[in-house]
């Protein structure tokens, strides 16, 4: 159950879905307001709650939440005191709705520049800002209005934080790079750590300098532990809307266009091109210097050694998920295959 | 070779070993004293070894230790001024004893709130604690006795700690989350960030906000970098004695039953359960909203798509490990038996 | 562009280029200075540029740029006022320049030691260190001449670091572990965390306490969060020039033997040898207790079960990659094969 520490009413419930949408609002009780979020079966008369699939029916049923947001089609009466909010999609407005409450939270809790931060007097920091205790913000940098800084995040020389984003403890941002507005960065992500890139001469390691930094742009969120490398000249780009998980790897000189989204433990090798919409489940490794186009899908664990027409892939190496399907219900075949083909071999010879 | 910052003496080993199991003691001199421990090839007069395993008997042979732990069929002598202890199990009485004089050296190292650390007013921290400097400990945060906290840990608004918890430097513990008595969380570990939620809306991804929390039961070890996410809603859940090695990724609304070991680099996908006693090796990663049973084990880099009943699996995707042993075995041949048959087709074509 | 805080001109370029390899320079003015580097399509009449491969001989045709390094075969000649310094390897010398001038850079920024750091007074700080704001150095740690160490990084009780190293903000380095001279480690790495170890007593894991350290020898890179365990006795070893990308795994008691290479998101497991010379690309997972020979090349997402002798291997479990080729060849015509042969048997049967 998540409290919120503003209580919300109807009236604003109603206001935020239509905001969003037109709905039906069944109303029982117009005086109610509630205080929390919480699944159908911890729920209390102060809770808010979604009821979508028939799945969850006996929750649903047995639940005391004081208001539930619940699909066109359904056959059910409210209990007493309960409000039941008759909605097109349930999960989808719920969310919309815990987000514009988190968003009130947030309105209302103090901004403020610890003064156990340590900030470089050459850095232009916004209006609205907060900057939590062992921040360190060096040279140069610059801070958009109302964006967050959890504490001990280090932003190193020259690098520019754009406005409204939400950047948790423990990131390291190395010098020069970029970061859009409303970006989400999680604790322990790494944006701009050195490229990869060593050339062997008479047998040892020399490596290559990188020069380049990262881009990253608008309402983009990048999970913890999440590295992203700069360039070795250049930049590494990650566009507006990409969504990355936790323990992503991208790769110098890589790139990652818009609403693309990379679960965690993605690796992409450098200068690997992802294109718009793409969705790269857990684990998928891609290599280097090769594109996946437009809406392409890689299944979970897949190993990428080439360039992706618009397509569904699974496999490593990946091949056409249709194809791929085939094979693997094949395999279970296999054993007895080769044994009985062997055996004719073995009579031919 | 570890050195200890207290001596210890062949009573104090006989009191620590008898409460583990019985022993047989030859001792040929009583009154010697320890202060290392060390394999047996750089261990000296004051060193503790064990030896159990005829793959060293030439290291144990040449050993200069000053006390071995031996397997009761052991026929060999001990060197002058050299203790042999005849135990059942020596790797694990060994490691029994290592535990207890770190213990004892713990014991001795001196507890305190560094003056460089950050803490709320309404934070309650119990008796005996160690916070080490530029600890952030945020409002209402509670941390029980004889925990220690290393430096640049930050645990975030109403999160609990219980006791005899030892958190390594620079662990971020996100807002709400709890963690149960006697836990090890190393450097880097990332607790309750959110978990990786959006919905399409006419192509842009919309964040699904994360309201839930991290629930860590006692005695849980938990690994550098690893992140364990918070539930949407609800509580993603780690239950007693379950150890997680390093960059493991624990998905939002995932659980982990008691006793399961989760080894490097592991991924679990959103609302996964692990039941009781699983082994997950390295780099598997297994699918979203589904079910491994008790004292199931699953190869390293195997991939879970669906539910598996208790057994043992492996591959991408994982099936009994029986099964697939056999079709690794014939993948070799297939290259011929697919030009083969081939040839056939073409010939009945 | 990486824009340069020091101007060089064509002499020292000159005098760099020479120390590594003899060149003709053909130079049509010679009291240029240059800012930056650049790509060849956003270089300016102050950057310094390289052109090696024809895929863009359209971009070096239409560069500003004011000195390009061109391979020996080149038939072009420079605009007004650009200047083509021909040399044998363009992209060799083109970084090795880059590298000088970093350092050239360095030299002239200040170095200090921030006030804002907790160094315990026994500690040894050798010449010209940097030690950036909120570094927490413990009891009895020593660290080298030049070295750099970055804000919030961690170096617990009798760790030593070398000389000439670049230490980036956030990294952990625990207990009694050793770095050697010129190593570079990268934000959120994390150095001898206790290793993976637990014994099953009556269904509970019990930890094996990890007493061991980690030894890092000279010129060696660690990427962003990677993971290098400590051994649980003795030590774990990553040889000179040995070069480890981000998110990668070390487990206990591993050794990485010199030059050898591991891309992102590796992992050894535990008592792992890896050869000279080796190169692991990205995702393998090698398994505990085995050796993989010297110039040994793993290609990505392979799994290694068992010692590998000197090759080239893939797949998971890895064989020689001749072989695996043949039988990734083969499995496009596997579901049309079992087909053809099932009915085959059942027609037999």
């Amino acid at each position: 159950m998540k409290i919120f520490k503003n209580e919300i009413d109807l009236k604003f419930i109603k206001q935020q879905i239509a905001e969003q949408i037109g709905v039906t609002i069944d109303v029982t009780s117009t005086d109610r307001s509630f205080t929390n979020v919480s699944d159908l079966r911890e729920a209390n008369e102060r809770s808010i709650c979604f009821y979508e699939s028939e799945r969850y029916i006996d929750d649903f049923r047995a639940s005391n939440a004081g208001l539930i947001l619940v699909p066109k089609v359904i056959d059910c009466k409210p209990k007493e005191n309960q409000v039941l909010l008759t909605v097109d999609k349930p999960y989808f407005l719920f969310m919309w709705l815990v987000s514009r409450w988190l968003e009130l939270d947030n309105q209302a809790s103090e901004k403020s520049i610890s003064p156990l931060a340590s900030i470089h007097p050459s850095a232009k920091i916004g209006q609205n800002v907060n900057i939590a205790p062992y921040v360190v913000i060096e040279e140069g940098v610059e801070i958009g209005d109302n964006t967050c800084i959890g504490s001990h995040t280090v932003i190193l020389t020259g690098s520019k934080i754009g406005h409204s984003c939400k950047v948790y403890p423990n990131v390291v941002i190395y010098h020069d790079c970029k970061i859009g507005d409303k970006a989400i960065i999680h604790s322990g992500a790494v944006i701009g750590a050195d490229g990869f890139g060593f050339l062997p001469l008479n047998g040892v390691q020399i490596k290559v300098p990188q020069v380049g930094n990262v881009v990253i742009e608008d309402d983009v969120e990048i999970g913890a532990n999440t590295c992203i490398d700069r360039s070795t000249i250049g930049t590494t780009l990650i566009k507006t809307n990409a969504k990355i998980d936790n323990l992503v790897q991208i790769g110098h000189n890589s790139r990652v266009d818009e609403h693309s989204v990379l679960c965690s433990q993605v690796g992409l090798a450098g200068s690997t091109h992802i294109g718009k919409s793409v969705y790269l489940a857990g684990q998928v490794g891609v290599a280097g210097h090769l594109k996946i186009d437009d809406d392409t899908l890689v299944g979970a664990q897949s190993g990428v050694p080439a360039s992706l027409p618009t397509g569904k892939y699974f496999g490593s190496p990946a091949i056409s998920a249709f194809e791929q399907k085939k094979i693997v219900g094949s395999l279970k075949d296999l054993p007895s295959v080769v044994r009985f083909v062997k055996k004719m071999m073995k009579e031919e010879a």
